[in-house]
């Protein structure tokens, strides 16, 4: 077996690597995890995140694997040469494919080669898969443009109605206590205002503005009991909704899922889940779809029986 | 009349001072002008901008005032030392008076000891004003946590809705040729998205969030053809009657609108000012109630006699 072609699968995410030894037959090794493989926040970081996953997942592997499949956020946009030179450095195959980490959590969902992919963590991104790659990507825009629907979008729109809550120009809601407690012992500004709002200001201004979206768990939380919450994750549900229908002939293939927000334990995923009926295919990372892109590589057949066996070969090596 | 008591009355501004020279009988010496007053983008500066406005005053008035009234936006939450400091190197009066903004624009528009104000200029803040001090405050919190319906309101929406036309995901809008124009010459990123999406993406980037305000002035200009722009600017024209309907209290009395946005010339400030009918108070700068409160300081009536004679004075001095 160990004779059989084999590559290393990466999903370096904004806050997890996985890597796993695949071959071409769909056996996998164990997963390996990491920290950040996402070059946005520190090329160099990330690619010694992913060169020392990669040694890990060989280690673990009884195969020599000669091919490094590695799906990235951001890929779209930039290049990443640091990655090439840290697994050139750790003795790692230096034949790499980087491919977007929307391909890989779409072949984590579905082995169709057309269909639709969303990924709603912090930021929200859409895109349309033809012929097995991306055709057509919508949003990911980033906080200040775009973003819509997203962790943050959900976040900024708990902080402003908790302001305009303590500032007397909005609803009274459930989130005001939830994010007060959330902010813990900040130090209180002197001055006109009531003192919980001038926590809040100390709060976001002491931070950058993206973090806001930790606060968008709080929006889930009491959606089911506050008016106000309720709203914020209906609107985030619609503008995902509205986000994945701007892209053009998807027509009735699968739509994979993946990001936090859209967990269907959630309201804003279970709204979009529920919208999508049977079409909606939830995944929680990109690794089986890395692991079936190498496999596609190594000269495999990445059909739905093998992405069948790559996933739960990850789930029980 | 050179034995009249006098004061130096200071509008401190975000983007102008103005001092003027004014007796407890309302007699105005010229308007002086200088730069940026707000102690918020650097303290010593704004503090030297209003000493030097100061004694160009006094140079031109045949008074020796012994008093300075200064109107300084952010006064409400933060000291001022460094003024007191400028004022005593120039040999200026160290007898000063500091008053928010908010009053300094609600005194240029009325003599009424109740009554509210608005400030729409890149930000938004209300006050109710009672027995001739303010009571209330709304607003005001910053563009990321409030500054509804604000110039940076109006031109995040404008860039949002550029974005989404450009992304495919919202409609067709004149605002984004518009802006595409705005944005001039901008290093194209290479990636998948279309390179005027890029263009704006990186003019965005490569700025402060708060400089979207520029981007206002252009759903004014197209809110009478552009569907888009003409929403955008009726949303506003909405958040700013809501914060004002926010106050408790202000009954009937005037309304004095303050800020660029407000300009009854703009489609939200005609809509602003057509809600408010007769009451609302229009005024383009704070000197004349800076004026009214040193003439108050001084033992004078300011009332409403005073007030347009003030008024006149500056025109005309």
């Amino acid at each position: 077996m160990a004779a059989t072609p084999s590559a290393i699968a990466v999903d370096a995410g904004g806050s997890t690597t996985r890597a796993v030894v695949v071959d071409r037959e769909g056996a996998c090794g164990p997963v390996v995890r990491n920290g950040a493989g996402n070059p946005v926040s520190g090329p160099q970081r990330a690619a010694a995140h992913i060169a020392e996953a990669c040694v890990a997942a060989v280690a673990a592997s009884t195969h020599q694997p000669d091919l490094v499949v590695a799906t990235v956020a951001g890929i779209l946009s930039r290049d990443f040469p640091e990655l090439g030179h840290a697994l050139a450095e750790h003795g790692l195959p230096t034949r790499l494919v980087l491919v977007s980490d929307l391909l890989g959590a779409y072949f984590s969902g579905t082995s169709a080669p057309k269909g639709a992919v969303m990924i709603v963590g912090t930021g929200a991104v859409a895109a349309q898969v033809s012929g097995g790659q991306l055709s057509e990507v919508r949003d990911g825009l980033g906080w200040l443009l775009g973003d819509t629907g997203s962790g943050f979008w959900i976040g900024h729109q708990v902080a402003r109605a908790v302001a305009a809550d303590l500032d007397g120009r909005g609803p009274s809601t459930a989130l005001t206590t939830r994010v007060l407690h959330t902010l813990g012992d900040v130090p209180r500004r002197v001055g006109v205002r009531n003192s919980e709002l001038a926590a809040l200001l100390t709060w976001t201004q002491s931070r950058q503005p993206v973090e806001l979206a930790q606060l968008a768990v709080l929006a889930a939380d009491e959606a089911s009991s506050d008016e106000v919450a309720r709203q914020i994750c209906e609107q985030a549900a619609a503008h995902v909704l509205a986000t994945l229908d701007s892209l053009p002939g998807i027509g009735d293939g699968p739509v994979v899922l993946g990001g936090g927000v859209l967990d269907p334990i959630g309201p804003v995923g279970k709204r979009v889940h529920d919208a999508l009926a049977g079409r909606a295919q939830r995944v929680s990372d990109g690794v089986a779809g890395a692991a079936l892109l190498a496999i596609r590589q190594l000269g495999g057949r990445a059909d739905a029986p093998m992405l069948a066996r790559v996933t739960q070969g990850l789930v029980s090596p």
